[in-house]
């Protein structure tokens, strides 16, 4: 019996027990003279599979999620997503197969479920099939042993320590090497958010709701005072209106969730959940809006949308339904609406630098970059040193008359009945959960997360420490009387601060959960600390010690915790101003980007040479052929927003790609 | 032709710009012997048609939205949902048909769009169809004269002048004799809420979204006080985890709606809006508490959800996605559990109580009405004057281990491994958007909304009066400054104030405006006033005018509106006092029940008895045919709680219904 006949011979029927098992094909880095070797990997759905580790294990250099062009070559298939183990009968040339030890650990009888809903035998699968192809056993939960470092950001000594420290209960893996790994873990340990059963959704544990909460409370309080109120529209919609601005709605059709069952009846007529508002609202500013007088109408949402994105989904940053706020404002003049727009912006450049520590540049959007069925988008655009790629923060978008041209939205003209009506000029702007894990990606580190004490949870958790089997139960009664009461003083205080008074855990124990975890500031009080009447503060973002008297606790702990917050933002922006260069000359531009850059250049401000720029920028300059992942260097640079604040022009200035002159200066990157 | 053959080809193709139509048909009330007269009604969607104003211009009593049986004997159709305006031509006897005169005066081009999704042009469908059944043309939006008041609650005189006044923009229907058609119209025109595309959802404007705000402030300090933190789970479910707790779900199942498509493409495996989350959230919990220490955990989330119910849906009260918030927390002790319950329960009674100045009885679900899967529930229960009905206002569940077992959210015994691990103590509990609902039929009246300034988006409102033609500029600027002042100071002394300035309005317009608004203070400032240093204030909710010194403005205004508060409240818990009547003796039950009131019997607590106190009192009196809707006294009653507070039980005392033996007092009404 062939391979290809056994397998397909192992089905059985699906089981609702069945513990999901992927299989992944990774391409190692390969000189082009050569055929490249594929990496086979299954493992538990659950499992992470850290690239770095698989270089480890299989002596390879930087291997990557396969390309079509693989799955064509060497196992005879169209494309990755056709993909299943069955494949692996018919590959024409040598691979290399790695098995996740937790899945060779699972009973026999476990009943598997595979990529393509295949179901088998665990014993089957690995007996009768995959050991025909000498598969390698791999603990993926092993430390990542940190082989390099990039020249560009040294890990310190203690870094690597912590690492290993860290590896029960801590981050496991590299922020330096493997940067999504990295991410998914410090946001689950971290207890951040959790992954959710319905691919692309996630899960908001408190520490990060929290968050979101001080951004609510504090964005809230100032469109309020914009005259702003709030609301609450349905989140279905009918097809006829989410498909009436046409223009609009193309950019988000692929994308729209369809409700078309209720019980067991079908309905009618398909009904969707909103992925934005605009055609959801509309409707009813043309109703209500009846003369000039009921204008401006300024209305806001905080609710979740849906995308049903089909590309590779990560948590707060590309999400199926995401948390956002929504304002929708009507305005008599343009003038009026286009300040409100700029105010908007300034609030959410807010929420990223004060409140965030995320030092974003504010600009406009290129016309193919903007918000379609609107005038203009202003932006603000934030910066990950780790990939060198830009992000797009929050965008204000300026309406014009466009929408209020569909929907009816106008009024008489204030000069009277035989002037022409006037139709309303329109925003909308909009901020998601999205800003959480900017947030996290730039402050956080290999020990977990770094949070900014404006927008923790909470900001201090009181330690007694120093407390060992000689200390006399009378003393350790003392400390902790004393830590309750520091916790207490410091609540008062309106410091959000908790104590962990547990005896079961060692202080260590508690050092790394509470840094993982990114509680700001850790007080400790032992008894050294207790005979001084002071505290040992220690800062979570760099480890550094600051003693406090008892007598300066209300008076100093909210001090250090502003000067914390305050050299978050500043390295921050240190790293995306020493990352954001003036290049005028297209030779430097790629070489720039691949140093990690976002670029500031002279531009012409012609669509195609923005196209031209992207496509020029994705060659890779050495050689090898084209790869995108999350990773790689070889994404082409798009235009991210022409930044308010531009270097000066030269005179008679070309463009860094064309030959035209330059209209503006212009920021590109790799992007998010 | 016959008519059906003239009306079948009338219909042409379907047109985007067509305007929607909508017939009705109601039956008088009529005495058996007799057959009644169906009154069709043909109205554009958007008109509201009063059942008072039917009955007056075809000069019958009582008409309402007939039944089945009618459209059988009258119609040969099986049900109402069939009719359309084709089965006109085969009805068996005399009919009444009405015509909307906004239908009527629509351009004869333009196309309708009738119930069934036909389409046709106007100047046809009457001129050459419904001419022929000789119509009467109604404008629906003429004053609906009141012709009686019910003894109980006699309008004074006043109250029917205003309804004479509010012509224009007030309210067209009494409280008294068309409730629904009153709770309809003051949430619309007070702009607390409109009507939505999608049938069962409703837009939820400012002036309700901030009653929302206040709710939700309020009751989160609370919560977060005993340690709840909030979260936010996804809104979707896979069918397999929906549907694990088999009896809890199965009250839900007919409710779901079904997301089966994204985009151009069917999803492999429909996926769920949450109803509730339960089986959202459970299966992270078993993953997240490993240890006693773990517990408790408290989550809540302040979210939407989705049942689609095919009942006829009502603003509030049953709406197929609404706001609410549920908390969910698992606990290691039954008796911390039963104690956060208890606890809940008392926020929701205060939410009620001293927020929204309604008056509720708490008290336990029987057996019968608790939430299926749990222990027990506990509720706060209203009372609905107009109606004499009983409503459920919120309702905090102990869920016991059923759904620890189901989930396994277990952990081992704190007494040590050789103890039987131990399933967690749950409590589910949640409070919607339903409150606003009820706050709104309680304290609202002919005029408009009446809302308790505690919770009112708006406290004041701050009015210019007495300005004339004689009035000098320099005499009016003066007022208008001074009114801008105490808007100012009030704004600073925490009140929420508006003023409105406006000169193309007069007092009496805006005083109409606010009312229907339900500001539940209104503070003039005239000519007589400046002089005397003062302002008269008018409360909403009596008219009663007060004086208030400028010097005492701070201190008296926020003393008033808080009298009024406790003035609407103590009106309402009268009214709930007095129609909530002991009943020992079968024989008055039901008499009690038409009285509209909700009643208090001693009960045996068996089942079987509980659904025989439904039936029996679910006959008629009066010997005429069964109907049930919204005015219907007919409906049965069902248990609406076992008050906590109980009445002393006499020894010996029998249930009210059967032989038994009573074990407790329960309360007993119809009920929403």
């Amino acid at each position: 019996m062939s391979l290809e006949e056994t397998f397909s011979k192992l089905q059985i029927n699906a089981s609702d027990d069945a513990v999901v098992v992927k299989s992944l094909v990774f391409k190692p880095k390969t000189p082009k003279s050569q055929t490249p070797v594929p990496i086979v990997v299954v493992a538990l759905h659950s499992t992470t599979t850290p690239s770095g580790l698989i270089a480890s294990v299989t002596s390879t250099k930087d291997p990557r999620l396969a390309r079509d062009e693989l799955f064509q070559s060497q196992f005879k298939i169209q494309s990755g997503k056709e993909f299943h183990l069955g494949h692996l009968a018919q590959a024409e040339g040598a691979f290399k197969l790695l098995l996740d030890q937790q899945l060779v650990a699972l009973a026999d009888d476990t009943v598997l479920q595979l990529n393509d809903e295949k179901f088998v035998k665990k014993s089957d699968l690995i007996g009768k099939y995959l050991n025909s192809f000498e598969p390698l056993e791999v603990d993926f939960s092993q430390v990542v042993e940190v082989a390099k470092k990039e020249a560009s950001a040294p890990a310190p000594a203690k870094s690597a320590a912590s690492l290993e420290d860290a590896k029960l209960i801590g981050v496991t893996v590299d922020k330096a090497l493997d940067f999504s790994g990295w991410y998914q873990q410090i946001l689950t340990k971290g207890e951040m958010l959790d992954y959710y059963d319905v691919s692309g959704c996630y899960i908001l544990r408190p520490a990060s709701y929290a968050i979101w909460e001080q951004i609510q409370r504090w964005f809230d309080d100032r469109i309020k005072g914009l005259g702003v109120q709030n609301a609450y529209f349905p989140m279905f919609v009918s097809s006829r209106v989410l498909e009436k601005e046409k223009d609009h709605i193309e950019g988000f059709a692929p994308e729209v969730a369809w409700v078309t069952r209720a019980g067991t009846s079908e309905l009618d007529e398909p009904i969707a959940i909103r992925p934005t508002s605009e055609t959801v609202m509309y409707p009813y500013y043309a109703k209500w809006i009846q003369s000039y007088r009921d204008l401006p109408i300024k209305l806001n949402q905080w609710n979740s949308v849906v995308r049903w994105e089909f590309k590779h989904p990560q948590p707060f940053l590309r999400t199926r339904e995401f948390l956002w706020q929504e304002g929708h404002t009507a305005h008599l003049t343009k003038e009026a609406a286009e300040e409100e727009v700029m105010q908007i912006l300034d609030f959410y450049a807010g929420v990223y630098e004060e409140l965030l520590a995320v030092p974003v540049v504010k600009g406009r959007k290129t016309e193919k970059e903007k918000f379609a069925g609107g005038d203009f988008t202003t932006t603000c655009e934030g910066y990950i040193p780790q990939t060198g790629r830009g992000i797009q923060g929050a965008t204000s978008h300026h309406l014009g008359q466009n929408f209020s041209k569909m929907f009816n939205i106008s009024v008489e003209n204030p000069l009277g009945s035989e002037h022409p009506k006037i139709f309303a000029y329109q925003n909308s702007w909009g901020l998601s959960t999205r800003v959480i894990g900017v947030m996290v990606m730039i402050h956080s580190d290999n020990k977990g997360l770094v949070i900014p004490p404006r927008v923790s949870q909470f900001q201090s958790v009181v330690l007694p420490v120093g407390i060992t089997t000689k200390t006399s139960d009378e003393q350790r009664a003392k400390i902790h009387e004393n830590a309750r009461a520091i916790e207490s003083r410091l609540k008062k205080a309106g410091i959000r601060a908790f104590g962990d008074y547990n005896d079961n855990y060692t202080p260590g124990w508690k050092f790394s959960q509470y840094e993982l975890k990114g509680i700001p500031l850790r007080i400790e009080l032992g008894p050294k600390d207790l005979e001084k009447e002071q505290v040992t503060c220690v800062r979570r973002n760099d480890g550094k010690k600051i003693v406090v008297s008892l007598n300066d606790l209300e008076k100093r702990i909210p001090e250090i915790l502003e000067e914390l917050q305050q050299d978050l933002f500043n390295k921050a922006k240190e790293l995306f101003d020493t990352h954001r260069v003036i290049v005028d000359e297209w030779k430097d531009f790629v070489p720039a980007l691949n140093k990690k850059n976002v670029i500031l250049s002279p531009w012409c401000g012609v669509e195609e040479c923005e196209e031209d720029i992207k496509d020029a920028s994705a060659k890779k300059d050495d050689g090898e052929e084209i790869e995108v992942d999350d990773k790689s260097p070889s994404m082409g640079a798009k235009s991210l927003c022409i930044p308010f604040n531009q270097p000066t022009l030269k005179p008679g200035q070309k463009c860094v790609k064309c030959t035209r002159l330059a209209k503006t200066y212009c920021m590109f990157g790799r992007s998010y």
